[in-house]
C-alpha cells in the first residue's frame, strides 16, 4: 500500500460526459482532519462526513463538482449514504470510512441511478495526480487551483500538496469553497485539527467575494503518517515552522479562490490598522469588504474615498473619530483630518489602481488591533455570471 | 404673505449652467419638523439644520445637488454656515431661520465663491412649483418624483405635496434619498414629528438598493398651519385617517425610489411572515434582500430558491426550522417541508418573474411577527453607473 495520498478521476454522472468526481485513496497510517461551514442548511455530504470523522478513520474522500447535494432534504441525506455505500463495497471498506465533499448547484437531487451504475462498473486505477484533480472539482472557477510546496524540517523534506476550488459565495465561514490538503508527516489528530483551524482562520476565513456563506465549505487536511522521526509537540520549534508553511499555502490558496471571484479583475487586500480591538478591526474589514459601492469603484479604479468613509460611518456600534482616522489607497494617503488629504493626487492614484492588485489602509488610532481580508472588485461580468437562469 | 409653501429654482453654480438648487420658503404660520440620517459622518448641512430647528421656526430651505457637502471637515461646516449667511442677508432672516439640504458627491468642497456670487446677483421671485423641483434635485435619478394627494378631512380638502431623489446608497435608515413634504394643516411640532416617523418608518426605512446608508438622508415635512378648524388630537380619527394618506405618499414615493434604482430592472417585495419577533423577521428581510447572489437572481429572472435557503442558513443567531419554512415566489410555493416543492413548475416561474416586480414571500412559522422589504435587482447597469470615475 502506498503511504502517499493517490487520486483517482471519475465520471460519474453528474456533468454529460465530464470528469466529475476525484475520489482519494488516503495511506492507512494517515490521519484526516476537516473545518466546514457554518451555514445552518450545511449539505447532506457536509453532514454525513462530520459524523464519520467521529466514528472511523477514513479511507477515501469522494468529491464531485455539479451538484451540491445541499437543501435536499432527507433524499439528499439518503443519496448521500448511498453513494458511501457504492464505494465501500466496490473499493471493500466500511461505508462510514468514506468522507464526501460536493460543490455545484444547490437544490438538486443528485442522478443517484446514474451514479450507482457508473461508480459499479468503474475500475479504479487511482493513478491521477493533484493537478488533475484540481481541475476536476471546478465548478465557475476560471483556472485550477493547485499547489505543491516542499520544505525542509530538520533536514527532512517535507511536502504540502493542496488543491481547491471558488469562486463565488465566498464569504466567512469559507463560503463555497473546497480544500483538500495532505502533508507527509505523522501527526495525532488533537495536533492536526489544530493546526489546520489556525492556518484555515487567517488564509480561507479572511476572503470575501460576495458576502454569502455557502452550505458546502470544506477543507480537509490529511497527514500521511510518513517522517515518524519529527517531533511535533504543541509548542517545538517544528510545529511553528509547519504552522507557517500550511498558512502560506492556505493564503496562496485563498488568494488564488480572490482572483478568480466571480467577475473579479482585481484582488482587493484590506488591512484595518489600530482598531480598539480585534472584534472592530474585523467588523471594519468585512464591512468595506462587503459594500458595492467600494467594489464598483475599484472595479472602476475610481479613488472613491467617500464612500468608503461613508460606510463607516454606517457601522453601527463602532465610534470611528473622524479626525483620528488615515486612509490609504495604494500606500497613497488620501484622506486625514476628516478630509481629502492636500497631498494625494487623484489622477495619479486612480492610474495606480487600474493595476491588478489594490490596497486599502485604514488606521483608526483607537488601539493596537489589526485584520485583513482579501475581496475582488464588482464587475459586469460578476453580474453576467450569476444572473443566468439555472434550469 | 403666502399661506402656501412657495418654491423657487435656483443655479447657484454647482453643476455647470444647469439648475442645481431650490430654495423653498415657508408659510409664516408653518411648522417643520425633520428626520435624517444615522451615519456617523452625517454631512455639514444635516448637522447645521438640527441645530438651527432647535434653535428656531425656518423660513427658508435651501436644496442643492451636485455636491453632498459631506467629509468635508471643518472647511464644509463654514462653508454650509457661509451658505445660511448669504442666504439670510439676501432674504432678510435670520440665518437660523434657514435648513439646508444637499446630495451629491461626498468629500469634495463646495464652490463657495461661486455660490457666493450666484446667490448675492439672484433675484428671487419663488414662482415655480414642486414638480420643477423634483427635478432640480435629482443625481443619478432617471425619472423626477413628486406625488400630490388630495383627500377629505371633516369635509375640508386636505392636500399633501411632496418630493424626493434617491437612487444609490439606498438602505435604512433613509440612505441618499431626500424629501420635501408639505401638509395644508395646523399641527404642533410634537404631533408632527410623531407623524412623520411613523410615516417613515413603515415607508423610506424599508427599502434597499445596495445596503450602503448615506451620510446626507433627510426627510422634511412641513404643516403649512392652514384649517385651524381641524382638531388633530394624537388618538383622534383625523389624526389616524392623516397618518394613513401621509404614509401612503411615503411608500408611493419609496417604491419610486426602488424603481429608479441604480441600473434596477426590477422591484422586489420581500415580506417576511411568521417570524419569532419583529427582529427576526427584519434581520431575514434584509439578509435577503441585501445579498448579490439573490439580487442578480432576480435580474435574470432566476427562481434560484437555493441562493435565498442557503443567505437563510448563514445568518447567526436565527434558527430557521429547515421543514416549517416555506417560501413562495410570485405567490407560488416553490420550497417547503426541506425541499423543492413538487408543486412548483420553474419554467413557469422564470416566466413570471420577468415583470417588473417580483414578490418573494417567505413564511418562517415560528411566531407571528411580519416585516417587508422593498429592493432592487443588481444589474449590469448597476455596476456601470458605479464604477464610473468620480473625478
Amino acid at each position: 500500500m502506498s503511504n502517499k495520498v493517490l487520486i483517482d478521476i471519475l465520471k460519474i454522472g453528474i456533468k454529460a460526459n465530464k470528469a466529475d468526481a476525484v475520489c482519494f485513496k488516503l495511506p492507512e497510517l494517515s490521519t484526516t482532519v476537516a473545518v466546514s461551514t457554518q451555514n445552518n442548511f450545511a449539505a447532506a455530504p457536509v453532514i454525513l462526513s462530520k459524523k464519520n470523522l467521529l466514528k472511523s478513520s477514513p479511507k477515501y474522500i469522494l468529491v464531485n463538482s455539479g451538484n451540491a447535494n445541499a437543501c435536499t432534504g432527507k433524499i439528499g441525506m439518503e443519496n448521500a449514504i448511498k453513494c458511501t455505500e457504492l464505494l465501500s463495497k466496490k473499493l471493500k471498506c466500511k461505508k462510514e470510512e468514506i468522507l464526501l465533499s460536493s460543490t455545484g448547484i444547490i437544490g438538486r437531487q443528485l442522478p443517484i441511478d446514474i451514479i450507482s451504475r457508473s461508480i459499479n462498473s468503474y475500475k479504479f486505477n487511482f493513478k491521477s495526480n493533484w493537478k488533475q484533480a484540481a481541475s476536476t472539482i471546478m465548478t465557475t472557477d476560471k483556472f485550477s487551483k493547485h499547489i505543491s510546496r516542499s520544505f525542509l524540517l530538520n533536514k527532512t523534506k517535507i511536502t504540502i500538496n493542496a488543491i481547491c476550488k471558488g469562486a463565488g459565495m465566498i464569504e466567512p465561514n469559507m463560503a463555497t469553497m473546497l480544500s483538500f490538503i495532505s502533508i507527509n508527516i505523522n501527526l495525532k489528530k488533537t495536533l492536526l485539527i489544530r493546526l489546520l483551524k489556525k492556518s484555515v482562520d487567517s488564509s480561507f476565513n479572511r476572503i470575501s467575494v460576495d458576502g454569502d456563506m455557502s452550505t458546502n465549505d470544506t477543507v480537509m487536511l490529511i497527514s500521511t503518517g510518513e517522517n515518524k522521526n519529527l517531533d511535533f509537540t504543541r509548542d517545538s520549534k517544528t510545529f511553528t515552522i509547519l504552522q507557517n508553511e500550511l498558512t502560506k499555502v492556505c493564503s496562496d490558496l485563498s488568494e488564488m479562490i480572490i482572483k478568480d471571484g466571480e467577475g473579479a479583475t482585481k484582488v482587493v487586500k484590506i488591512n484595518i490598522y489600530k482598531a480598539h480591538n480585534i472584534f472592530q478591526a474585523k467588523k471594519t474589514a468585512y464591512s468595506l469588504a462587503n459594500s458595492n459601492l467600494i467594489k464598483t469603484a475599484m472595479y472602476g479604479a475610481d479613488p472613491n474615498w467617500g464612500r468608503i468613509i461613508a460606510r463607516l460611518g454606517s457601522i453601527s456600534n463602532i465610534n470611528y473619530s473622524e479626525n483620528k482616522l488615515i486612509l490609504k489607497i495604494n500606500n497613497k494617503i488620501i484622506y486625514e483630518k476628516g478630509l481629502q488629504s492636500k497631498k494625494c493626487n487623484l489622477k495619479e492614484l486612480n492610474k495606480s489602481m487600474m493595476k491588478k492588485n489594490i490596497t486599502i489602509d485604514l488606521y483608526m488610532n483607537a488601539g493596537s488591533s489589526s485584520y485583513t481580508v482579501l475581496t475582488s472588485d464588482l464587475s459586469h461580468e460578476y453580474v453576467h455570471i450569476n444572473s443566468a437562469y439555472t434550469t
